[in-house]
């Protein structure tokens, strides 16, 4: 629990490498995780060669963290092993299809996250990279993933320069309903999440970007509509041209 | 790490309760970790109440471990709560495309195998019960889920009537890629999936389904092209129903 409970995402890493073992040590952890079916629908890439990095880091935006992190593991949600093990044993794959799709990418993110605490658990530190699923068909390309995959998230992996602080998170009511959902209005919403906006990096967020409340920071700065919109329809695509029928 | 290799699923349960603070701590745990742009796009419907979970257990195919588990918790991806927070501050929120339902179900996942580590770290069992998606609709129903939210995944848990043994899984070379991604043969495929299928338990699994291979008993048996696209036709119509834009 305590290791859990004191988790925080590491931005800056030391230039030690993460030795194969230990990495093997950790994947393994991974491998341990339900997944649907014990099917084990996803594969796990590992990036630490330089150039294979240099290619990886225009698709994730640039961001310092991926640069500076020894390895970049990339989870991917994987029908293609389970495929091709159905085709040479007599049998016919139906994994094609939107509910696979989606059982796959649960089991790369249940794999990532034990990764990611086994990670921790050895000194090292996580950072998770939303990016990969912005820039799939990148991925795709980069990686050489075949049909039946789709990069879901990148965990940037490495010894922590520096521990920050513990991240802010909404008051546990927040987000536990009883039986029912509990729907939100402008008082629940605004108790919610007054710790938040009341933070001195909050604030200083608003001012840097002009923006009036940390909320338009996110819609109209990080997480906007247009963006959200090109990417959906990129990422639509790709789902599709990975042999994933979706309609 | 021992924790987290040591895990097994856990189908039987004794009938104590879980307390209300042990409930707490680890959903606690569970919001600590990482999600998207620390947006926390997800919500934990806790089902506790006899009726309550009658209503579910259908939902679930009747499994008995639904039926067995003292509490069934119900992740949830959620762009409700932010979007809300988001319009009582100014904001336009546009989170109702395929990105953002992407990134909240990745979210409500991490947080799910948070909850789970930190339910075995306390003695309790969990199992996954992947029928969520599969009836997603009637969940939406029986727990009131508003527009902007989808039922991800499901998580029965209690105390442990009994602690089977490991599961099987296909060796770590199976799952991890160097660099880039190597694509399967024939070979590598029979190697891989040798011990699986040369378990006692694979061979009384075929023989009970009358069934040439293992592999025959997942595509003909349990998880069917027939019922995939089924229930991937409902899910992608739930998804739309639910106010996200997926086109």
């Amino acid at each position: 629990m305590e290791l859990l409970n004191r988790h925080v995402t590491i931005r800056k890493f030391t230039p030690k490498e993460i030795s194969t073992d230990l990495l093997k040590n950790i994947i393994y952890s991974g491998t341990r995780a339900s997944t649907t079916g014990n099917m084990q629908l996803y594969s796990v890439v590992v990036s630490r060669d330089k150039k294979m990095k240099e290619k990886l880091l225009p698709l994730h935006f640039n961001q310092p963290v991926a640069k500076s992190a020894p390895v970049l593991l990339t989870f991917v949600a994987d029908f293609n092993r389970f495929s091709k093990w159905c085709e040479y044993n007599s049998a016919t794959p139906g994994y094609n299809n939107l509910l696979s799709f989606t059982n796959a990418l649960i089991d790369a993110v249940l794999v990532a996250q034990n990764v990611c605490i086994a990670a921790e658990n050895n000194g090292l530190g996580i950072c998770y990279l939303g990016t990969t699923a912005y820039n799939a068909k990148e991925h795709i390309d980069v990686l050489e993933l075949p049909k039946l995959t789709f990069p879901v998230t990148t965990v940037a992996i490495g010894y922590p320069e520096e521990i920050p602080d513990l991240t802010d998170r909404i008051p546990l009511e927040g987000i536990m309903h009883d039986e029912v959902y509990t729907n939100y209005d402008e008082v629940s919403i605004k108790k919610l999440y007054a710790f938040k906006e009341g933070l001195e990096s909050s604030k200083q967020f608003v001012q840097e970007n002009n923006m009036q409340t940390l909320a338009q920071v996110f819609t109209n700065v990080r997480y906007k509509q247009a963006d959200n919109e090109f990417f959906s329809k990129k990422m639509l695509e790709t789902i599709k041209a990975q042999g994933f029928v979706i309609d």
